[in-house]
Protein backbone atom coordinates (compact mmCIF):
# COMPACT_ATOMS: atom_id res chain seq x y z
CA UNK A 1 0.00 0.00 0.00
CA UNK A 2 1.75 3.53 -1.45
CA UNK A 3 1.68 6.41 1.00
CA UNK A 4 -1.59 9.16 0.99
CA UNK A 5 -1.66 12.63 1.79
CA UNK A 6 -4.54 13.26 3.99
CA UNK A 7 -6.20 16.70 3.58
CA UNK A 8 -8.03 16.62 6.62
CA UNK A 9 -10.91 19.59 7.93
CA UNK A 10 -10.63 19.35 11.31
CA UNK A 11 -13.97 22.03 12.07
CA UNK A 12 -14.32 25.28 12.89
CA UNK A 13 -12.90 25.14 16.52
CA UNK A 14 -15.27 22.30 19.02
CA UNK A 15 -13.19 19.37 18.86
CA UNK A 16 -16.50 17.61 19.19
CA UNK A 17 -17.19 18.90 15.85
CA UNK A 18 -14.20 16.40 14.25
CA UNK A 19 -15.26 13.88 12.20
CA UNK A 20 -15.66 10.12 12.70
CA UNK A 21 -12.97 9.95 9.86
CA UNK A 22 -10.92 12.39 10.80
CA UNK A 23 -10.59 10.93 14.27
CA UNK A 24 -9.87 7.36 12.70
CA UNK A 25 -6.75 9.72 10.41
CA UNK A 26 -5.46 11.53 13.19
CA UNK A 27 -5.48 8.25 15.36
CA UNK A 28 -3.00 6.84 12.84
CA UNK A 29 -1.48 9.20 11.80
CA UNK A 30 2.58 9.73 12.13
CA UNK A 31 3.68 12.52 10.31
CA UNK A 32 1.10 15.45 10.76
CA UNK A 33 1.37 19.14 9.51
CA UNK A 34 -0.39 22.23 9.71
CA UNK A 35 -0.23 25.76 8.74
CA UNK A 36 0.99 28.44 11.29
CA UNK A 37 1.39 32.35 11.17
CA UNK A 38 5.33 32.42 12.01
CA UNK A 39 5.15 33.41 16.25
CA UNK A 40 1.41 31.77 16.63
CA UNK A 41 0.32 28.27 17.42
CA UNK A 42 -1.80 26.51 15.10
CA UNK A 43 -5.72 26.64 15.80
CA UNK A 44 -6.03 23.11 13.77
CA UNK A 45 -3.13 21.17 16.03
CA UNK A 46 -5.38 22.39 19.12
CA UNK A 47 -8.69 21.02 17.74
CA UNK A 48 -6.97 17.55 17.06
CA UNK A 49 -4.41 17.58 19.60
CA UNK A 50 -6.22 14.97 22.08
CA UNK A 51 -6.71 12.00 18.94
CA UNK A 52 -2.99 12.04 18.33
CA UNK A 53 -0.55 9.81 19.16
CA UNK A 54 2.41 10.62 21.82
CA UNK A 55 5.58 11.02 19.93
CA UNK A 56 4.86 11.21 16.73
CA UNK A 57 6.42 14.27 14.25
CA UNK A 58 4.70 17.69 13.73
CA UNK A 59 5.86 19.66 10.96
CA UNK A 60 4.46 23.68 11.25
CA UNK A 61 4.25 25.26 8.07
CA UNK A 62 5.59 28.61 8.93
CA UNK A 63 3.29 30.94 6.50
CA UNK A 64 3.58 34.66 6.57
CA UNK A 65 0.06 36.38 6.07
CA UNK A 66 -0.62 39.47 5.10
CA UNK A 67 2.58 40.25 3.59
CA UNK A 68 3.38 39.44 -0.44
CA UNK A 69 1.37 36.94 -1.43
CA UNK A 70 4.80 35.24 -2.97
CA UNK A 71 5.99 35.07 0.09
CA UNK A 72 3.31 32.93 1.16
CA UNK A 73 3.67 31.14 -1.98
CA UNK A 74 7.05 30.29 -1.48
CA UNK A 75 6.03 28.75 1.98
CA UNK A 76 3.54 26.53 0.31
CA UNK A 77 6.43 25.63 -1.96
CA UNK A 78 8.41 24.64 0.75
CA UNK A 79 5.76 22.74 2.63
CA UNK A 80 4.67 20.85 -0.67
CA UNK A 81 8.84 19.64 -1.28
CA UNK A 82 8.77 18.42 2.62
CA UNK A 83 5.85 16.61 2.66
CA UNK A 84 6.64 15.01 -1.16
CA UNK A 85 10.02 13.98 0.61
CA UNK A 86 7.86 11.84 3.11
CA UNK A 87 5.47 10.36 0.45
CA UNK A 88 8.24 9.51 -1.69
CA UNK A 89 9.44 7.82 1.54
CA UNK A 90 6.18 5.79 1.63
CA UNK A 91 5.20 8.12 4.84
CA UNK A 92 1.71 8.91 5.16
CA UNK A 93 1.04 12.67 6.13
CA UNK A 94 -2.18 14.11 7.28
CA UNK A 95 -2.42 17.99 6.70
CA UNK A 96 -4.85 19.56 9.29
CA UNK A 97 -7.08 22.16 7.98
CA UNK A 98 -9.42 24.80 10.09
CA UNK A 99 -13.18 24.21 9.05
CA UNK A 100 -13.31 22.77 5.42
CA UNK A 101 -10.60 21.84 3.07
CA UNK A 102 -11.65 23.18 -0.08
CA UNK A 103 -13.69 26.02 1.53
CA UNK A 104 -11.56 29.14 1.84
CA UNK A 105 -8.58 26.60 3.14
CA UNK A 106 -4.78 26.57 2.68
CA UNK A 107 -5.52 22.61 1.99
CA UNK A 108 -6.02 23.78 -1.78
CA UNK A 109 -2.35 24.93 -2.08
CA UNK A 110 -0.71 22.20 -1.33
CA UNK A 111 -3.51 20.04 -3.12
CA UNK A 112 -2.84 21.96 -6.16
CA UNK A 113 0.80 21.37 -5.84
CA UNK A 114 1.03 17.50 -5.16
CA UNK A 115 -2.13 15.99 -6.48
CA UNK A 116 -0.89 15.35 -10.15
CA UNK A 117 1.89 13.01 -8.65
CA UNK A 118 0.36 11.71 -5.07
CA UNK A 119 -2.56 9.55 -3.96
CA UNK A 120 -4.77 12.34 -1.85
CA UNK A 121 -7.75 11.77 0.21
CA UNK A 122 -9.42 15.28 1.41
CA UNK A 123 -11.92 14.83 4.57
CA UNK A 124 -14.33 17.02 4.47
CA UNK A 125 -15.14 19.29 7.69
CA UNK A 126 -17.97 21.47 9.07
CA UNK A 127 -17.43 25.04 8.03
CA UNK A 128 -18.03 28.52 9.80
CA UNK A 129 -20.66 28.68 7.78
CA UNK A 130 -22.41 25.72 9.63
CA UNK A 131 -21.10 26.64 12.54
CA UNK A 132 -22.04 30.17 12.94
CA UNK A 133 -26.04 29.49 11.64
CA UNK A 134 -25.74 26.92 14.35
CA UNK A 135 -24.42 29.87 16.98
CA UNK A 136 -27.31 32.50 15.75
CA UNK A 137 -29.21 30.15 15.96
CA UNK A 138 -30.62 30.82 12.40
CA UNK A 139 -31.47 29.23 9.57
CA UNK A 140 -28.64 29.79 6.60
CA UNK A 141 -30.76 29.07 3.67
CA UNK A 142 -33.92 27.46 2.93
CA UNK A 143 -36.62 26.46 0.17
CA UNK A 144 -36.09 28.82 -2.86
CA UNK A 145 -33.39 31.14 -1.50
CA UNK A 146 -30.13 31.85 -2.46
CA UNK A 147 -26.39 32.07 -0.34
CA UNK A 148 -24.24 34.71 -0.94
CA UNK A 149 -20.40 33.63 0.24
CA UNK A 150 -18.60 36.74 -0.27
CA UNK A 151 -14.73 37.51 0.64
CA UNK A 152 -13.91 41.11 2.15
CA UNK A 153 -11.10 40.94 0.12
CA UNK A 154 -13.00 40.90 -2.88
CA UNK A 155 -13.37 44.58 -5.12
CA UNK A 156 -15.35 46.68 -3.48
CA UNK A 157 -17.51 47.84 -6.29
CA UNK A 158 -18.02 43.95 -6.70
CA UNK A 159 -19.18 43.92 -3.54
CA UNK A 160 -21.83 46.34 -3.49
CA UNK A 161 -23.20 44.66 -6.34
CA UNK A 162 -23.51 41.45 -5.15
CA UNK A 163 -25.16 42.71 -1.94
CA UNK A 164 -27.98 44.51 -4.25
CA UNK A 165 -29.92 40.58 -4.66
CA UNK A 166 -28.36 39.12 -1.72
CA UNK A 167 -31.11 37.26 0.47
CA UNK A 168 -28.46 35.60 3.00
CA UNK A 169 -24.88 36.47 2.70
CA UNK A 170 -21.92 35.16 5.10
CA UNK A 171 -18.37 37.64 4.66
CA UNK A 172 -15.42 35.84 5.09
CA UNK A 173 -12.13 37.37 5.57
CA UNK A 174 -13.18 40.77 7.37
CA UNK A 175 -10.44 41.34 9.35
CA UNK A 176 -8.53 44.70 8.99
CA UNK A 177 -11.16 45.54 6.14
CA UNK A 178 -14.14 45.54 9.18
CA UNK A 179 -15.15 48.99 8.90
CA UNK A 180 -15.36 49.15 5.41
CA UNK A 181 -17.19 46.21 5.06
CA UNK A 182 -19.56 48.06 7.46
CA UNK A 183 -20.37 51.24 5.67
CA UNK A 184 -21.11 49.03 2.33
CA UNK A 185 -23.23 46.73 5.09
CA UNK A 186 -24.95 50.05 6.00
CA UNK A 187 -25.25 51.56 2.18
CA UNK A 188 -26.70 48.65 1.25
CA UNK A 189 -29.60 47.87 3.90
CA UNK A 190 -28.31 44.92 4.76
CA UNK A 191 -26.53 46.03 8.33
CA UNK A 192 -29.61 45.77 10.59
CA UNK A 193 -29.78 42.08 10.96
CA UNK A 194 -26.29 41.48 10.37
CA UNK A 195 -24.54 39.22 13.18
CA UNK A 196 -20.93 39.05 13.96
CA UNK A 197 -20.11 35.17 14.66
CA UNK A 198 -16.24 34.79 16.59
CA UNK A 199 -15.07 31.66 16.76
CA UNK A 200 -18.27 30.16 16.12
CA UNK A 201 -18.17 26.81 18.00
CA UNK A 202 -14.79 27.17 20.12
CA UNK A 203 -14.73 28.10 23.77
CA UNK A 204 -14.80 31.58 22.90
CA UNK A 205 -17.64 31.67 20.95
CA UNK A 206 -19.07 35.46 20.62
CA UNK A 207 -22.25 36.47 18.62
CA UNK A 208 -22.86 40.82 18.10
CA UNK A 209 -24.80 42.71 16.04
CA UNK A 210 -22.61 44.45 13.88
CA UNK A 211 -24.01 47.42 14.68
CA UNK A 212 -23.02 47.21 18.04
CA UNK A 213 -19.56 45.84 17.98
CA UNK A 214 -16.78 47.59 19.10
CA UNK A 215 -13.33 47.73 17.16
CA UNK A 216 -12.56 48.38 13.98
CA UNK A 217 -10.94 45.05 12.73
CA UNK A 218 -12.65 41.62 13.47
CA UNK A 219 -10.22 38.31 14.42
CA UNK A 220 -9.49 35.91 11.30
CA UNK A 221 -12.18 33.58 12.95
CA UNK A 222 -14.85 35.54 12.30
CA UNK A 223 -17.56 35.52 10.11
CA UNK A 224 -20.44 37.95 9.37
CA UNK A 225 -23.56 36.82 8.50
CA UNK A 226 -27.50 39.06 7.36
CA UNK A 227 -30.36 38.44 6.19
CA UNK A 228 -32.47 40.24 3.50
CA UNK A 229 -35.66 41.54 4.77
CA UNK A 230 -36.46 41.90 8.66
CA UNK A 231 -36.20 37.52 7.80
CA UNK A 232 -39.42 36.79 9.73
CA UNK A 233 -41.05 33.20 9.44
CA UNK A 234 -43.78 34.34 6.96
CA UNK A 235 -40.92 36.21 4.46
CA UNK A 236 -38.70 33.12 4.85
CA UNK A 237 -41.55 30.63 4.19
CA UNK A 238 -41.49 28.37 7.50
CA UNK A 239 -45.06 28.13 8.37
CA UNK B 1 -32.17 18.93 33.46
CA UNK B 2 -34.96 19.43 31.65
CA UNK B 3 -35.44 18.12 28.46
CA UNK B 4 -33.83 18.90 25.04
CA UNK B 5 -34.21 18.38 21.64
CA UNK B 6 -31.38 17.74 19.58
CA UNK B 7 -31.49 18.54 15.52
CA UNK B 8 -28.39 17.02 13.97
CA UNK B 9 -26.83 17.55 11.16
CA UNK B 10 -25.63 13.82 10.11
CA UNK B 11 -23.52 14.85 7.24
CA UNK B 12 -24.05 13.94 3.30
CA UNK B 13 -23.78 10.37 3.21
CA UNK B 14 -20.72 8.66 4.41
CA UNK B 15 -21.35 7.69 8.11
CA UNK B 16 -17.92 8.21 8.83
CA UNK B 17 -18.93 11.91 7.96
CA UNK B 18 -20.46 12.12 11.33
CA UNK B 19 -19.35 14.56 13.89
CA UNK B 20 -18.10 13.02 17.43
CA UNK B 21 -20.95 15.11 19.34
CA UNK B 22 -23.28 13.45 16.76
CA UNK B 23 -22.50 10.40 17.30
CA UNK B 24 -22.00 10.63 20.78
CA UNK B 25 -26.00 12.42 21.11
CA UNK B 26 -27.04 9.38 19.31
CA UNK B 27 -25.68 6.73 21.83
CA UNK B 28 -27.86 8.27 24.36
CA UNK B 29 -30.32 9.17 22.20
CA UNK B 30 -33.92 7.17 23.54
CA UNK B 31 -36.59 8.88 21.24
CA UNK B 32 -35.09 9.51 17.71
CA UNK B 33 -37.30 11.69 14.80
CA UNK B 34 -36.80 11.86 11.18
CA UNK B 35 -38.28 12.76 7.68
CA UNK B 36 -39.44 10.37 5.19
CA UNK B 37 -41.40 10.59 1.66
CA UNK B 38 -43.97 8.37 2.24
CA UNK B 39 -43.17 5.08 0.99
CA UNK B 40 -39.74 5.87 1.47
CA UNK B 41 -36.88 5.18 3.68
CA UNK B 42 -34.94 7.43 5.27
CA UNK B 43 -31.28 8.42 4.17
CA UNK B 44 -30.57 9.91 7.73
CA UNK B 45 -31.74 7.14 9.29
CA UNK B 46 -29.66 5.00 7.32
CA UNK B 47 -26.38 6.79 8.51
CA UNK B 48 -27.08 7.44 11.76
CA UNK B 49 -28.16 3.75 12.53
CA UNK B 50 -25.18 1.91 13.81
CA UNK B 51 -24.77 4.60 16.40
CA UNK B 52 -28.24 3.81 17.99
CA UNK B 53 -28.93 1.86 21.03
CA UNK B 54 -31.80 -1.19 20.26
CA UNK B 55 -35.08 -0.82 20.91
CA UNK B 56 -35.20 2.82 21.14
CA UNK B 57 -38.30 4.18 19.82
CA UNK B 58 -38.18 5.79 16.18
CA UNK B 59 -40.63 8.19 14.77
CA UNK B 60 -40.40 8.80 11.06
CA UNK B 61 -42.66 11.96 10.05
CA UNK B 62 -44.44 11.46 6.77
CA UNK B 63 -44.22 14.30 5.01
CA UNK B 64 -45.58 15.00 1.51
CA UNK B 65 -42.83 16.48 -1.23
CA UNK B 66 -43.78 18.35 -4.46
CA UNK B 67 -47.36 18.50 -3.81
CA UNK B 68 -49.10 21.63 -2.39
CA UNK B 69 -46.66 23.16 0.40
CA UNK B 70 -49.38 23.48 2.81
CA UNK B 71 -49.34 19.64 3.10
CA UNK B 72 -45.58 19.52 4.06
CA UNK B 73 -46.56 22.09 6.32
CA UNK B 74 -49.24 20.77 8.03
CA UNK B 75 -46.96 17.34 8.60
CA UNK B 76 -44.59 19.41 10.12
CA UNK B 77 -47.42 21.04 12.34
CA UNK B 78 -47.99 17.62 13.30
CA UNK B 79 -44.29 16.54 14.06
CA UNK B 80 -44.06 19.21 16.28
CA UNK B 81 -46.69 18.79 18.47
CA UNK B 82 -45.49 15.02 18.96
CA UNK B 83 -41.90 16.21 19.48
CA UNK B 84 -43.06 18.90 21.68
CA UNK B 85 -45.50 16.37 24.06
CA UNK B 86 -42.33 14.54 24.48
CA UNK B 87 -40.50 17.33 25.66
CA UNK B 88 -43.34 18.09 27.98
CA UNK B 89 -42.61 15.10 29.73
CA UNK B 90 -39.30 15.44 30.04
CA UNK B 91 -38.06 13.45 27.36
CA UNK B 92 -34.91 14.66 25.23
CA UNK B 93 -35.43 14.48 21.57
CA UNK B 94 -33.16 13.54 18.43
CA UNK B 95 -34.15 14.87 15.09
CA UNK B 96 -31.77 13.75 12.01
CA UNK B 97 -31.47 15.64 9.60
CA UNK B 98 -29.36 15.07 6.22
CA UNK B 99 -26.38 17.23 5.82
CA UNK B 100 -26.22 20.24 7.91
CA UNK B 101 -29.77 21.37 10.03
CA UNK B 102 -29.60 24.89 8.93
CA UNK B 103 -28.66 24.40 4.93
CA UNK B 104 -31.56 23.87 3.59
CA UNK B 105 -32.43 21.44 6.23
CA UNK B 106 -36.20 19.93 7.28
CA UNK B 107 -34.81 21.11 10.86
CA UNK B 108 -35.35 24.71 10.39
CA UNK B 109 -39.05 23.66 10.46
CA UNK B 110 -39.04 22.42 13.35
CA UNK B 111 -36.50 25.04 14.94
CA UNK B 112 -39.15 27.29 13.96
CA UNK B 113 -42.10 26.01 16.00
CA UNK B 114 -40.44 24.81 18.82
CA UNK B 115 -37.66 27.24 19.40
CA UNK B 116 -39.89 30.04 21.21
CA UNK B 117 -40.76 27.22 23.74
CA UNK B 118 -37.82 24.48 24.16
CA UNK B 119 -34.25 24.23 24.72
CA UNK B 120 -32.57 23.20 21.24
CA UNK B 121 -29.16 22.35 20.02
CA UNK B 122 -28.21 22.45 17.11
CA UNK B 123 -24.98 20.13 15.88
CA UNK B 124 -23.66 21.11 12.54
CA UNK B 125 -23.12 18.68 9.89
CA UNK B 126 -21.38 18.34 7.10
CA UNK B 127 -23.32 19.76 4.19
CA UNK B 128 -23.45 18.75 0.18
CA UNK B 129 -21.14 21.48 -0.14
CA UNK B 130 -18.01 20.35 1.17
CA UNK B 131 -18.53 16.36 0.34
CA UNK B 132 -19.32 17.83 -3.16
CA UNK B 133 -15.87 19.46 -3.89
CA UNK B 134 -14.16 16.59 -1.74
CA UNK B 135 -15.61 14.25 -4.86
CA UNK B 136 -14.57 16.32 -7.62
CA UNK B 137 -11.85 16.76 -5.83
CA UNK B 138 -11.50 20.58 -6.71
CA UNK B 139 -11.51 23.35 -3.72
CA UNK B 140 -14.68 24.92 -4.16
CA UNK B 141 -14.16 28.75 -3.38
CA UNK B 142 -10.83 30.42 -2.76
CA UNK B 143 -8.69 33.74 -1.90
CA UNK B 144 -10.63 36.90 -3.17
CA UNK B 145 -13.01 34.67 -5.01
CA UNK B 146 -17.12 34.37 -4.15
CA UNK B 147 -19.31 32.06 -4.05
CA UNK B 148 -22.99 30.93 -5.02
CA UNK B 149 -25.08 28.51 -3.94
CA UNK B 150 -28.75 28.93 -6.05
CA UNK B 151 -31.56 26.65 -5.56
CA UNK B 152 -33.63 25.19 -9.00
CA UNK B 153 -36.50 26.22 -7.64
CA UNK B 154 -36.06 29.81 -7.67
CA UNK B 155 -37.34 32.33 -9.93
CA UNK B 156 -35.70 31.42 -13.44
CA UNK B 157 -34.62 35.46 -14.64
CA UNK B 158 -33.22 35.63 -10.70
CA UNK B 159 -31.09 32.53 -11.26
CA UNK B 160 -29.81 33.48 -14.86
CA UNK B 161 -29.01 36.89 -13.62
CA UNK B 162 -27.16 35.26 -10.90
CA UNK B 163 -25.15 33.39 -12.73
CA UNK B 164 -23.76 36.47 -14.72
CA UNK B 165 -21.16 37.60 -12.08
CA UNK B 166 -20.92 34.01 -10.85
CA UNK B 167 -17.51 32.97 -9.79
CA UNK B 168 -18.10 29.38 -8.41
CA UNK B 169 -21.51 28.27 -8.02
CA UNK B 170 -23.46 25.68 -6.54
CA UNK B 171 -26.70 24.26 -7.76
CA UNK B 172 -29.12 22.70 -5.31
CA UNK B 173 -32.67 21.30 -6.21
CA UNK B 174 -32.14 20.47 -9.38
CA UNK B 175 -34.66 17.07 -9.58
CA UNK B 176 -36.81 17.76 -12.16
CA UNK B 177 -35.80 21.08 -13.11
CA UNK B 178 -32.66 19.60 -14.94
CA UNK B 179 -33.33 20.23 -18.27
CA UNK B 180 -34.53 23.82 -17.62
CA UNK B 181 -31.21 24.28 -15.53
CA UNK B 182 -28.87 22.51 -17.83
CA UNK B 183 -29.95 25.31 -20.90
CA UNK B 184 -29.37 27.93 -18.47
CA UNK B 185 -25.93 26.95 -17.55
CA UNK B 186 -25.29 26.56 -20.97
CA UNK B 187 -26.51 29.70 -22.21
CA UNK B 188 -24.24 31.21 -19.51
CA UNK B 189 -21.07 29.75 -20.06
CA UNK B 190 -21.02 27.48 -17.33
CA UNK B 191 -21.77 24.47 -18.56
CA UNK B 192 -18.49 23.41 -20.04
CA UNK B 193 -16.93 22.95 -16.50
CA UNK B 194 -20.10 22.29 -14.89
CA UNK B 195 -20.58 18.71 -12.57
CA UNK B 196 -23.11 16.69 -11.23
CA UNK B 197 -21.97 15.36 -7.77
CA UNK B 198 -24.82 12.42 -7.20
CA UNK B 199 -25.06 11.11 -3.27
CA UNK B 200 -21.67 12.53 -2.11
CA UNK B 201 -18.96 10.69 0.10
CA UNK B 202 -22.01 7.92 -0.07
CA UNK B 203 -21.54 4.36 -1.87
CA UNK B 204 -23.48 5.46 -4.84
CA UNK B 205 -21.16 8.26 -5.17
CA UNK B 206 -21.34 9.33 -9.03
CA UNK B 207 -19.56 12.66 -10.52
CA UNK B 208 -20.56 13.12 -14.66
CA UNK B 209 -19.42 16.19 -16.61
CA UNK B 210 -23.13 18.14 -16.86
CA UNK B 211 -22.97 17.93 -20.74
CA UNK B 212 -22.51 14.77 -20.45
CA UNK B 213 -25.30 12.99 -18.06
CA UNK B 214 -27.93 11.42 -19.41
CA UNK B 215 -31.20 11.36 -18.02
CA UNK B 216 -33.53 14.27 -17.60
CA UNK B 217 -33.70 14.52 -13.70
CA UNK B 218 -31.17 14.25 -11.13
CA UNK B 219 -31.93 12.85 -7.94
CA UNK B 220 -32.84 14.12 -4.94
CA UNK B 221 -29.33 13.66 -3.34
CA UNK B 222 -27.07 15.60 -6.17
CA UNK B 223 -25.91 18.93 -6.70
CA UNK B 224 -24.40 20.72 -10.27
CA UNK B 225 -20.94 22.60 -9.43
CA UNK B 226 -19.44 25.07 -11.72
CA UNK B 227 -16.73 27.28 -12.34
CA UNK B 228 -16.32 30.78 -13.96
CA UNK B 229 -13.64 30.29 -16.66
CA UNK B 230 -11.50 27.29 -17.20
CA UNK B 231 -10.46 27.20 -13.75
CA UNK B 232 -7.02 27.04 -14.22
CA UNK B 233 -4.76 27.61 -11.12
CA UNK B 234 -3.45 30.65 -12.51
CA UNK B 235 -6.74 31.99 -12.95
CA UNK B 236 -7.79 30.70 -9.40
CA UNK B 237 -4.47 31.98 -7.69
CA UNK B 238 -3.47 29.35 -6.22
CA UNK B 239 0.41 29.40 -7.48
Amino acid sequence: MSAKLFLIGVGPGDPQLLTLRAAKILKDARFVAFLRKPGTTSMALGIAKDHLQPGIALSPMDVPMQVAPQAAQNAYDLAATKISALLDQEKSVTYLCEGDPFFYGSAMYLFHRLSPAYEIEVVPGISSLGAASAAIPRPLVSRAQHLKVLSATMPEQEFEDELLTAQSVVVMKTGRHFLRIKNVLIKSGLAQNALIVEHASGAEQAVTPLLEYKGDCLPYFATILSFKGNGSPEKRGLE
